[in-house]
């Protein structure tokens, strides 16, 4: 199979429904978005299966879902197609949130992302995340875009913290808390 | 030797042949392409030699490109010196495409990015390498550039793909399918 | 706890002192110092502690500076807070930098980054820090900054230079000149 088509060597490319700049904010958002899910695959691949049972499905089905959302965000006019992108999905990382967080101690204080390479490569993800949410954000101010995709991505970026703190602990790392930090983290529910 | 040089403190750097800002789209051209050839760098790092006695040279050379490339980005106004990203380097990456396409099977969708270490660290350069083809796109927009540079990127995040989904043929490892993917890929010969 | 306040779902967040757009330049700078802070605890977690007895420890002090750096940046408004970066902590950069350049031969060219993959995480570093650097830059085009970040932030990558040559160093390996390489460096002090 020929993967390559020489068909963008001029700078253009097609995005579902038209044709577009490779520099346009809806290719860099959801090229960003596939960058993440990258680092979120070398994430998994260094996680034993003893050690996270729990975390590698999750992981996988949070890539899959990393494509729904470059899906929607490659849609050139909303109608198209449906989005695949639902409020369900954002739920349900707040509940996995909610069941990592068990596992670990309040914090008050800022931590220095780091720990085992599982922990530091969880907190590249968490930031890579930001960056992508921060493209989308510039999309949205452009084009109409399924907003689920934005709630999906702040999310996933809390999701990424916790589970980066969650691993440290099975681990038995602990975190460092950043020496000047003031008390910067609430109680909030 | 003193690598510091405190030139750059106050946000100019020098170019080929000029002075610019560190902000200047040229300068995130190849600062990009620099950061891709690092990834690139790390993904040797993981590679073993007997699993890998082609790719380890092949991506070697890449490096070296990668150098020939940014060169050729950085030099502020063209005809100061020769460029150094020929043609011929953008059809030999369709020959190693070619090869590397033979040990793997055709596929009809979407995969997700990951796998085994060396994999995700191919798909990891894939989506650099794209973001430093986005970068360069916008600088052509702006300033003339050798085009071949464009070309050279363009191939090169496919060859990664290839790359990626071969080394983990060579592990034994399955890539995964994106489950709500239609069939994407179509054969081009 | 709860870790996710919702109130970032639709574009805007909290910078000290104010309310601005998830994707304003500020955002975007401290959020690259984040990343690039993640890039750093995963290069310390692959360092030995046998190997690296002096890295880690300097690599740790940086992680908590670039909090230093991202909490300067994160002020809405200067004056409102001290600045937290020091003119002393880029002294000191430089200081380890001559340290750690007694372990390694002058260069004379361009080396491809890479080898050990502790020093090919130390290149990422490096890259990752001058885009950081590259986004603050911009951003003091804009608003007043503490302009010590940016130097602060220019040192470092050199430090991560040094650093990834002298990993090299401690492992065997030789770093590999690029090829089409002139003598591009120059003995300074
Ligand atoms: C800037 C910022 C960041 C920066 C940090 C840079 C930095 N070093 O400050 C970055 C981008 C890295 C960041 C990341 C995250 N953040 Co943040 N961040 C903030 C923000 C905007 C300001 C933090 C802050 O106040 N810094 C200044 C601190 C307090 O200053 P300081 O110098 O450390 O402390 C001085 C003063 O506070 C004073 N002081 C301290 N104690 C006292 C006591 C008294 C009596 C007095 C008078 C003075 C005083 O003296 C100190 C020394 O100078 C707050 C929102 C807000 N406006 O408060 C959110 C916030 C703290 N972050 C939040 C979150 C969730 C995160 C992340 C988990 C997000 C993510 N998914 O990645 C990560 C965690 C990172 C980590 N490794 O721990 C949430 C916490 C939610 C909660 N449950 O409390 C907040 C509240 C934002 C929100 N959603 O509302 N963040
Ligand atoms: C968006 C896009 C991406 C996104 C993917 C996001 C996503 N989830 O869609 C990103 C940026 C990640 C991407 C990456 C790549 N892509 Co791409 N991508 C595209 C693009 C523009 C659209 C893909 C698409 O159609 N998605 C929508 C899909 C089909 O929708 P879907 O929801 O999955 O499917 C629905 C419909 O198709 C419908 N449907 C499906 N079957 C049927 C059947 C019937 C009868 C009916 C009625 C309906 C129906 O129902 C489905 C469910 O909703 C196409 C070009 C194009 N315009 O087609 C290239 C394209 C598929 N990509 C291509 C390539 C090469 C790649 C990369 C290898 C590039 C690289 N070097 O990195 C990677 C591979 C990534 C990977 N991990 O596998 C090439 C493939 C070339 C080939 N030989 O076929 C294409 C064709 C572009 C090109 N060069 O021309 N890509
Ligand atoms: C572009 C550039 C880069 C690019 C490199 C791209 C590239 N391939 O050229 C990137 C961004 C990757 C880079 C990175 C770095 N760089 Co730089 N870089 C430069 C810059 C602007 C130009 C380099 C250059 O001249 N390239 C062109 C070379 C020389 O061309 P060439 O094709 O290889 O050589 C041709 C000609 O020179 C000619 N030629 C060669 N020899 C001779 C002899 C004769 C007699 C003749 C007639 C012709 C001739 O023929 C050659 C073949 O075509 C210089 C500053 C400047 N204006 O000189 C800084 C410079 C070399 N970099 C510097 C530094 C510090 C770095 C980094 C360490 C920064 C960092 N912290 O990351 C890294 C190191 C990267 C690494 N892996 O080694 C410093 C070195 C300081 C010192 N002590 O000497 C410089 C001098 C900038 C400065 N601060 O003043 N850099
Ligand atoms: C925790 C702090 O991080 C900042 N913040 C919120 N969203 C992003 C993002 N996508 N990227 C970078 N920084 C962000 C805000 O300042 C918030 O208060
Ligand atoms: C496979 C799909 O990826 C998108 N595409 C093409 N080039 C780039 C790039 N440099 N960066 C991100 N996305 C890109 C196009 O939408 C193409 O169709
Ligand atoms: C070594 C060379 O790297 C370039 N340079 C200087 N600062 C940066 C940065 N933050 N990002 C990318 N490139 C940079 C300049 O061209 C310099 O001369
Ligand atoms: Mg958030
Ligand atoms: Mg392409
Ligand atoms: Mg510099």
């Amino acid at each position: 199979m020929n993967i390559y088509t020489r068909t963008g060597d001029e700078g253009k490319t097609s995005v579902i429904g038209g044709r577009v700049d490779k520099d346009n904010i809806r290719v860099e958002a959801y090229g960003t978005v596939d960058e993440l899910n990258c680092f979120v695959g070398s994430a998994i691949s260094l996680m034993k299966e003893d050690k996270y049972p729990d975390m590698i499905p999750h992981l996988l089905q949070i890539q899959h879902e990393l494509f729904d959302c470059a899906s929607d965000l490659a849609i050139y006019k909303p109608g198209i197609r449906e989005f695949k992108v639902k409020k369900e999905m954002v739920d349900q990382l707040e509940k996995w949130i909610d069941l990592y967080d068990e596992e670990t101690e309040d914090i008050k204080r800022f931590i220095l992302p780091g720990g085992s390479q599982v922990s530091s490569a969880m907190h590249v993800c968490r930031t890579v995340c930001r960056r992508a949410e921060r493209r989308v954000v510039t999309l949205a101010k452009e084009q109409e875009i399924n907003s689920e995709v934005r709630k999906y991505l702040n999310r996933l970026s809390d999701l990424f913290f916790t589970v980066a703190r969650t691993a440290n602990v099975r681990e038995g790392l602990a975190d460092v808390e950043y020496i000047r930090s003031a008390e910067v983290f609430r109680k909030r529910k």
